[in-house]
């Protein structure tokens, strides 16, 4: 992937307000250094600290060109639009950094390079477009033969799309590091890879290799790192991406799952779908895990962004008391307490109980 | 689809004996009217009858050369080999057809009108390269809208792959239509395509679209016909597959389910996964549906292939017992028994019940 050590402009257009910039608010939480500024033109003038609260005096501003005095190298497509196409109003502001001498960096299911006007401008100033949703073409289909043992593979799971798998997976990564555990972040969405710098977009796979890439990602992980926490993608009660949800868990054929939740969410964004309690979640999941391999939810991470710190400790509690099972914020909190809860199950062979507080 | 009303000679070297050409096999118990040879080199000079029980007189031959005698006019790639690639030897096969003058229809992965040298001969004799499973480029992410009220929509689900879900979902259409119902077929897979001239090859659909695919196929359908049968893919319990079942499952949103199922397969075909009792896979079944929208499994078409008829009779009898469910083979014993059981179930609102034999 060709986003490391960067200057990076992040288009966010009408998206940083509510937080609808999943790609943009994630580089600005993990790569803050890299970014030189985000365009909304809503929010032109203030900084990203005074819109989202992260990343600082990064400046927000109006449009590509306003961005051109902080010399940006590369524009990032900050956004993951429902559907993934490419909103009308963009491609001028693509066309303008292409003219710049700007790299472009997608994540979109609309493919830049398979444009042919991105593509002949691209080759005209020579800069490159790097659609990281893009699957590898020498997928393979799933051969179930298990990874390295020894090595301990976690998937994040959730009750909706968006509800913080990856950030989930990203806290606790970086907690069993501070450990000094040997950890490794498998990228399975456009964000998670631009963070990472490798992994698949699985919702982008052709079903028949979806869990075949999965088991090729986890796979790969497992032989480098000890503990691999797979970032999860959509829920299994999503009406739209069930499918890739069920091909994620069944190809990374985990040994736990951490369940992630944001306990003031109660319906499917979009779906009227109500999102069942704490324990049917889990057993949803862990029936499903259990048709090719059992794995059971050790911890729950619940995602308090909307909630007071008092409430989430409050919300934290209630779902111990009403699961059993160790919870927290990794992202409020920190992800110790979830990495102390995987480790004394697989490894100590204790069952998971909820967290001293 | 370019497959009415033609003289078709299927390429199914090497598979015929085992059954494991279920294009080939499909194609001449359904058409056999439109084949003129099948090619398996080693059973060249038998007929179709003495190899396999069906198709008559229909010549086996050794190769595509052998076929011009009988004045194809199309060659059918009639294997779906794992992963769904293309066998070398098979090259010269099909530029042979094509030079021929014959036009070329797969159902595999791999896109013959992509491969430069077979689009080249196509271009250079006229000839049209058909991929009957190449995805539409205009799908939708799923909106869970519902189909046609007065519609009813039944998906055929399954203990593993290739046990014979397409096979049910026809012999169920085709007795529905004859007890005077408006039933219309849904196929999903390359051999369901070919056979009804329309459909969509779901696993071979972009993650976030499979179930967007489904519900455009299926809401389609429910418009023209007042009985929806939808073929099935996969399995829930099959390690590389279970995402493709779940998005076909969520996306046809189904008002019933039947379950298929060859009494004597007790494993997953080459994964070391045990096939369940009925009762359990029915559960997981009605469970998984039940995470968007309930449906229950109304009936059990048996695969009783590989029985004789006696075993087969108390095989199905078994099953009813066990599960108290009606069911049979349709394509022993035809179909009627299980639309009389849809059909109570979903229009009178009786609980499904061991049919009378």
């Amino acid at each position: 992937m060709e986003t490391a050590s960067r200057r990076l402009a992040i288009l966010a257009e009408g998206t940083l307000e509510f937080h609808h910039g999943k790609t943009a608010v994630s580089l600005l939480r993990y790569r803050p250094e890299d970014i030189v500024a985000v365009i909304d033109s809503e929010n032109r003038g203030r900084t990203t600290d005074e819109v989202l609260g992260i990343g600082g005096d990064i400046p927000v501003v109006a449009s590509v060109d306003d961005t051109f005095a902080m010399r940006p190298d590369a524009l990032v497509i900050g956004i993951a639009p429902f559907g993934g196409g490419l909103p009308e109003q963009w491609r001028r502001e693509i066309l303008a950094a292409i003219d710049h001498g700007m790299d472009v960096i997608s994540g979109l299911h609309f493919m830049l390079a398979d444009d042919a006007e991105f593509a002949e401008a691209a080759r005209a100033h020579t800069v490159k477009l790097v659609d990281v949703r893009r699957a590898p073409e020498d997928l393979q289909v799933a051969t179930f033969a298990g990874h390295r043992p020894g090595a301990r593979v976690v998937t994040f799971v959730g009750s909706d799309c968006a509800v913080g798998k990856m950030t989930a997976a990203l806290e606790v990564t970086q907690a069993a590091r501070h450990m000094g555990l040997s950890a490794g972040f498998v990228a399975t969405g456009q964000t998670g890879i631009m963070l990472e710098g490798e992994g698949i977009a699985i919702d982008r796979v052709i079903g028949d290799f979806m869990s075949g890439a999965m088991e090729g990602l986890v796979t790969r992980a497992a032989e480098r790192y000890d503990w691999v926490f797979v970032e999860g993608q959509g829920s299994l009660l999503h009406p739209a991406y069930s499918g890739v949800t069920l091909a994620l868990l069944h190809g990374s054929a985990p040994d736990a799952m951490i369940l992630v939740h944001p306990p003031t969410q109660t319906q499917i964004d979009s779906y009227p779908i109500a999102i069942p309690s704490l324990p049917r979640l889990i057993r949803i999941y862990e029936d499903a895990a259990a048709w090719v391999k059992p794995a059971r939810v050790a911890a729950l991470a619940l995602n308090t962004r909307d909630m007071e710190e008092r409430e989430a400790r409050e919300a934290i509690r209630a779902a111990e008391e009403e699961t059993g099972l160790p919870a927290t914020d990794p992202v409020r909190f920190g992800g110790e307490v979830l990495v102390k809860a995987i480790a004394e199950y697989l490894v100590e062979g204790r069952a998971p109980t909820p967290a001293a507080h």
